[in-house]
């Protein structure tokens, strides 16, 4: 993602990273919770990372409501993207779990439960996921957006968690190859996307069809980010990623390259591209965000 | 619990218990799930057990509103009741994972990790949890209520996390002996009673005094439940109990007749059943289901 601030439209990416940052920080710690549960919930919200859904969150609201120039976010627009943040966070925690990917790395860093241990690991994941409610429920004023915003990351947290289970745990159901790829990205990576541009619609009020704008626009991002992922996975290295690489090919898992080739894969990454560009054509001259943040996540490296 | 539905004042109680089984898996079956993730989804959610925190909503709401004669449940109740066994349903997946209590049964059943595996039992109490957010969004009519309801079962299921920690991941923060007991427990198995019955209230219109009232109530029943459980681990045996016995007084656990004596713990139970009929008295004569509720947990057997 493109962290030049001067190119931005609206809110500068590293103002919002850090207010995001700060609300997750300044919430775990006046929650009164056990200090050892505080920081191992601080250490995996607050791990390094590009934060791209409450950066979503965020141009999505722009996208309705106009570009936020000067001062902080909107409390409840700072609280769906926290909220949004933390649900990521959890699901990183348990899949790196010893029972589920097995990773030791993150970025670098251990994964919490080397960092810490794996009750603490499950506990934590835990705790940011009822959080992430509980934070949206204490700092949205209005009832009917609160509950609204609790809906969506309620729905993308259960779709993320069934595209983990068509992932990770496949039955034979008659779904095979490209089908069954879309079904588990749209649902596994795509989820918590589609959540986050629909959560920062209905901060700025956006109507109906705005709503469909952006969820079409989220969805056609999340496939070209997971085409973008599995790519990487191709041409990246260990030292630069922090984790094993071509993990999944070794593991013979789906992947786009390997159902279309790379160059299939590439042109796909191109047509997924103008898919989210045309998407946003209902929402006018104001989706200029989005548009960057489309062309920004299509050549994005880890 | 008496399960004799002639002495019921308010909806009896095997009609409530249908009411709960049947939202959950309606719910559950109409979601769109995977097949195996809703299977274990169903196995955890409707596994055998008294479904005491439903129960609890229920009551509450008959203290503050009247009594439930006749016909099913308002659908906001309904809603709280599943969500909250929901909650608990999570809870007790992810205690028995290896990392964590490592049990192999539960009330005489192979725990979920032993019916099917570690990761579909993450992923499913997971799935758990954030299933009975959604539900309360998707069932609460009334904004106000949906997210006052939301805000209460996320406050619960964080300090019932706080609570294990406590429990099972003690750090030396100068808390011992029975204050420490009760911190734990207040947390652990008391937030979950507690937001029972504030839910309760809340779907009756209840004003804040007899929130209060219902919240003082279910912090002494809270108590009252573990000094019953510690004093039924020591007099039960494994055959009755499904699980292994004594198994917290080998792992030199904190328990009420560790620290008061056996004898000091069976007085406990009678000083809290008298604290919580107490504690009902500014709900007056309505909160008749609730005194006949704390007799029978004074009582109960697992």
């Amino acid at each position: 993602m493109n962290t030049d601030t001067s190119s931005q439209i609206g809110m500068p990416q590293d103002q919002l990273v850090v207010e995001i940052n700060a609300k997750l920080r300044d919430y775990v710690a006046q929650r009164g919770l056990p200090r050892n549960l505080a920081d191992a919930l601080l250490y995996s919200g607050l791990g390094p990372g590009k934060r791209v859904r409450p950066t979503l969150v965020v141009r999505s609201y722009e996208a309705v409501h106009g570009p936020l120039t000067d001062g902080p976010m909107p409390e409840a627009l700072l609280a769906a993207a926290v909220g949004i943040e933390m649900v990521h966070a959890f699901s990183l925690v348990h899949d790196d779990l010893p029972a589920m990917d097995d990773d030791d790395l993150r970025r670098g860093r251990p994964t919490l439960h080397k960092h810490t241990n794996e009750a603490m690991a499950i506990l934590a994941g835990d705790g940011l996921l009822a959080l992430s409610f509980e934070l949206v429920t204490r700092n949205v004023n209005d009832p009917a957006l609160g509950l609204a915003l609790v809906g969506e990351l309620a729905t993308a947290t259960n779709d993320m968690i069934a595209g983990q289970v068509y992932d990770t745990l496949p039955e034979d159901d008659g779904v095979e190859g490209i089908d069954r790829l879309i079904r588990i990205h749209r649902n596994k990576t795509g989820a918590l996307l589609r959540g986050s541009a629909r959560m920062g619609g209905r901060c700025a009020g956006a109507d109906a069809s705005q709503i469909e704008a952006l969820t079409r626009y989220a969805d056609t991002v999340g496939l070209m980010f997971q085409v973008v992922d599995d790519l990487l996975d191709i041409t990246s290295d260990a030292a630069s990623m922090g984790k094993a690489t071509q993990k999944d090919a070794e593991a013979g898992k789906l992947t786009y390259p390997g159902l279309m080739g790379v160059e299939g894969a590439q042109a796909e990454v191109q047509r997924l591209q103008a898919e989210a560009h045309e998407a946003l054509e209902p929402l006018g001259a104001a989706a200029e965000p989005l548009r960057r943040l489309a062309d920004d996540l299509a050549v994005r490296r880890k």
